[in-house]
């Protein structure tokens, strides 16, 4: 691809060491793996996109507005995300001059990486973000989104995308995933079971929701309706190429109850009646059955957890969910898993993936479960903990306990399509990085190295989610 | 300044990585910001020592006897606080003798640093510490208090003082700083109002405290009154050039309660039989009555969370409080945090500052919040973190989630007057080694670094701090 | 000894920093320690190995079989352990290709480096581990295991211990310490007081445990009697060389009950009525009283806290205690140690040593407990934190606080004998490229770096442990 880069060194030795014999071993161990597919099995790119292959509208609709982690720093900064969105209806380019106007603000952070990459990458504009280029940056994006070749099908082509997971709702017809099949994307979109608003008591409508899902399988208004009505859905997302569900919890915590009881509870939880322990409960059983219900399909169970969501209710009222003000909270996945693990956790074939954005669970929880449960898999690292120095702690941090390959390999659970390229290069980049340091301290040798960097972007992530 | 170092290299490259690409950039950088003015927003320097012009007494009245970090890495030693205290009324040297004697316990601490810098660069004291050199070094030390250039003013000018905020009591009159504002310091001194005593029922006499307050202002004892007197008291703080107020809690703990229910508590408190969860509950909704006070007049609120006081009941009896033994615990800032900015989080113009000892809160909590909130900014690393791997781990933390300009700029928070330069020059020097990492491996361009430098030292303080 | 490595850079330079200013200073560091005796004040060595000098059976039994960081990671990768443990009773060679095997699996990890060391250095073994060279490496092992200089007592004296630690039952009669000490082993076997089962009431076989304890001193079954039995037994202790008592805990909760309190509870736990709260108060007292009776006899009292045991029920039925299934949980040194060290924290030759396996009380709990209380001491990293990347995490988190003279000493915690030197070995040569940094950094001299480093691996842990 054609290049037009702010500096030469960026392009070559970007995020790698900086240590010259480092440096030279991890470049190397970057090259094995530079150009290797993408694997992606957990993100959120609509699957519209793809289906009805649009074209992205504007360099602010593409990149600004419908990313939450650039329109939450845009209003820690003072900018007002509405008035952003109503300027970005009518006025693009001047919501795109706003984000240069602050860019320095994103400076040292994940998204500014993603994005200068993407645009210098995916793009190939080598002006740099900021004031001073504004104008020129629109009108070079906006030049190449209107040519064909950067619409998504095309690009999800030149990405080498192997695998892509979408997120879907469990009444999703799927169709647009049935059509995808035939597209000849040379590579696989499968989506991905993902039922919190069904199995969560708290989620708002919930109720109507479980009534939704039992109109829709015909099921019962019990618990074991309800079960069924479940696996049901399970099974069309298998028939229609999913390998894995996907719940989203604040907390890991899980609850083995016996039917009679949890059956009272469904009633309750329907009815609304249910106090916030029993909702707990609940919520925790539910988790219990979704890890049954992998053991007996086969769908690999991710575990997003630890995350406050909609923080400021003004800002909710506002804006919405997704805005940015979704916070971490301390997590334990030791005492909240056991009930789930004691059922399930030595069950053969069973796989689950614990994501957390509480990285003293790194070493503290989550590679020492996987260092002992086949069942369990440590995430990588997720949402704020998806950057370079983050990742760099993250791999310090689990593999004296728990090595390389009770990992998920990389995982970019993202929206942005745009930045599928820059995030897993990062990842690479960062792994070779961790890897050479190993090497030049002489705990690894090079063959060793060569072998885990290729297993951590092809055969590791296809094992672990069954591809 | 006239310099008698131990050995080259430590003036040119304390502190800067060891990488020589790296080390380049980050001497670079450091070279711009070297010699800016000292902004120190927040801190325990005794105003009187300024308004008097004391001079220090002795080197072991100046840099041991009154350091608590000092005191109890002597106490960890097996030497006695109480007998070091005695020893140095009569007999300084002794005392002396005793640091110098445990120094290598010093080896690898801030405070080991502070001090060795203070004495090469302040003082300008080439020889080291120890029991080899002790004698001559104290009589070094002893002959330049004996200076004038070594008064505190002599010193303020030297040090480049631009701001030094005091912390102060809220019946304080302030008159040490409303005569400093004519003394041609070159630098402004400001106090703070640090109202813990009036606002938490659990602080040592309370009840008296708030009687106080409310006799000084002529107030009712009401909750109203009390709110008004405090409010007074700000005004007046306001008028004598302060810009920010200080909290100090165990617990990031906020409660927003209706007026009736705060006015039958703040009764209870005062009468003293308000019990724990009650008192606690007081304690939180007064910190968000500071932030509403905050809101309406401008001053800063800064917080500093997740210290547990006087661990030790025994030693808090023999030596008194600030002895060494406040030892941090776990701290939520999100859901602690969160009744105070549901109701004044998304103010305009409203400024909350956090500080925390518990560093796991940096990726998890605080980054993020200061990511979404404009009140929110991530404090400096303080305390125990203040030193230079915490500050490197601190940046690492943090700036991934929420970049460079969310952060409250350095604070040296100290009584410790000789060390400030220390200081801020370690700051200085470990965010230009960041900083250089960053554009060693490509990920910054070197024009931001050092747009990112001059801003951390000049204008984001001021911005953060109303300057 | 001769040595038939796989690189010479493996042997020059393993696990010593890469830039070649640092690593050239770390070298010299380690080249002035690594001879010095082994000092191994905890471990798990059987001490029927050293007295019957046993010759150990396979290369399977000595480092696959019994290593639970082997087995669980082996478990993890679906390897069961009972048909491997069966396995290795009829065909150790089939089982030793297992591990091999999945040998790729522990590249990384504290596990693989001990083994590939032991292998390396112990026993002279220049091939690498993994499927290639299974069998030339099995026959080497066994040859070299049928040798007598490969026998526990030989090894013992090549490995230079000075000093080494059984872990005992407080009823065993220590009769194979007393035959060693009289066996010119160079160096001194002494055993440790490990009282959990008798102080624990959540233990298997408490009553019962207690019961025996009373019976075999002759105690009343009164709390007093009780406590004179344990009194009496660690005096046994004493007399057979001992210098400290081990406690393992889920929590480190203490508690500081009256002596009528105390009785009535005894009674309760005895008789099996106390219920979760009472047994756990039950705990917490008796730490209390270990302290008190270590401040009365002088043995060092050292606290491993903070593993949620047998994680997995139905793993516990199968394979039983110590299966890999050990895992970390959050723990609260500080509010949990406070009736301990209000009661003894200040008590004159009071010795406690810290160790945790959440790292985040490193920098937020022990270290500043450790930077004021004269009796606390930090202990080195355990467990899944005893590797090169978390050791060097832990001297960057504590070394700030409280400097290096407030630690442990390394301490090896092993019952894998072989491992020793490798173990010893790594905490040397991060220990040195930690201080390295510092000097090349310009933190601290070059002479109290090689000061710290003696001391660390001598007049340290002797000090700590009373040696």
């Amino acid at each position: 691809m054609a290049h037009m880069l702010q500096s030469p060194p960026r392009a070559v030795h970007r995020l790698l060491p900086v240590d010259p014999q480092v440096r030279a071993i991890a470049a190397d161990l970057y090259d094995r793996v530079a150009q290797e597919p993408v694997i992606s099995p957990h993100g959120h790119v609509p699957v519209e996109w793809l289906a009805t292959d649009v074209r992205f509208r504007d360099p602010v609709d593409l990149i600004v507005t419908h990313d939450h982690y650039v329109t939450r720093q845009l209003h820690a900064s003072g900018v007002d995300p509405a008035g952003l969105a109503a300027t970005a209806e009518h006025d693009p380019r001047a919501a795109w001059r706003t984000l240069n106007d602050h860019w320095h603000r994103f400076a040292g952070t994940a998204s500014g990486y993603w994005i200068e990459e993407s645009l210098a990458e995916v793009l190939g504009i080598g002006l740099p973000l900021g004031p001073e280029h504004a104008d020129e940056v629109y009108d070079a994006v906006a030049e190449r989104l209107a040519r064909p070749e950067f619409r998504p099908r095309a690009l999800f082509r030149r990405f080498g995308i192997e695998f892509l997971a979408t997120t879907d709702d469990p009444l999703d017809h799927l169709a647009h995933h049935a059509a995808l099949a035939d597209a000849g994307l040379g590579g696989r979109v499968a989506p991905t079971f993902r039922p919190d608003r069904y199995t969560d008591p708290g989620a708002a409508g919930f109720a109507g929701n479980v009534e939704r899902l039992l109109a829709a399988t015909g099921s019962a208004a019990t618990f074991a309706g309800y079960l069924a009505a479940l696996e049901e859905r399970r099974h069309h997302f298998i028939a229609h190429g999913a390998v894995s569900t996907d719940h989203g919890v604040e907390e890991p915590y899980t609850a083995d109850l016996e039917p009679g009881d949890a059956e009272r509870l469904f009633q309750r939880v329907l009815a609304g009646t249910a106090d916030a322990a029993q909702r707990r409960e609940f919520r925790g059983h539910m988790l219990v059955q979704m890890a049954r219900m992998s053991v007996e399909d086969g769908l690999v169970m991710t575990l997003h957890a630890g995350v406050l969501r909609n923080h400021s209710t003004p800002a909710f009222e506002r804006f919405g969910p997704d805005a940015g003000h979704d916070i971490p909270v301390p997590t334990d996945f030791v005492r909240g898993l056991r009930p789930l693990l004691e059922r399930h956790g030595l069950a053969k074939d069973f796989h689950l993936v614990l994501f957390t954005v509480d990285e003293t669970t790194y070493s503290r929880e989550i590679a020492p479960l996987a260092g002992f449960y086949p069942s369990v898999y440590i995430g990588a690292p997720w949402w704020f903990l998806d950057a370079p120095d983050a990742i760099t702690r993250f791999r310090s941090a689990v593999t004296e306990t728990a090595g390389f390959y009770r990992g998920s390999g990389f995982v970019d659970d993202t929206r942005a399509f745009l930045s599928i390229p820059a995030r897993h290069d990062t990842a690479r980049r960062v792994d070779a990085g961790f890897l050479a340091r190993l090497v030049a301290e002489g705990r690894i040798a090079l063959p060793m190295a060569e072998r885990i960097i290729d297993d951590l972007v092809g055969d590791l992530p296809r094992e672990v989610f069954k591809l």
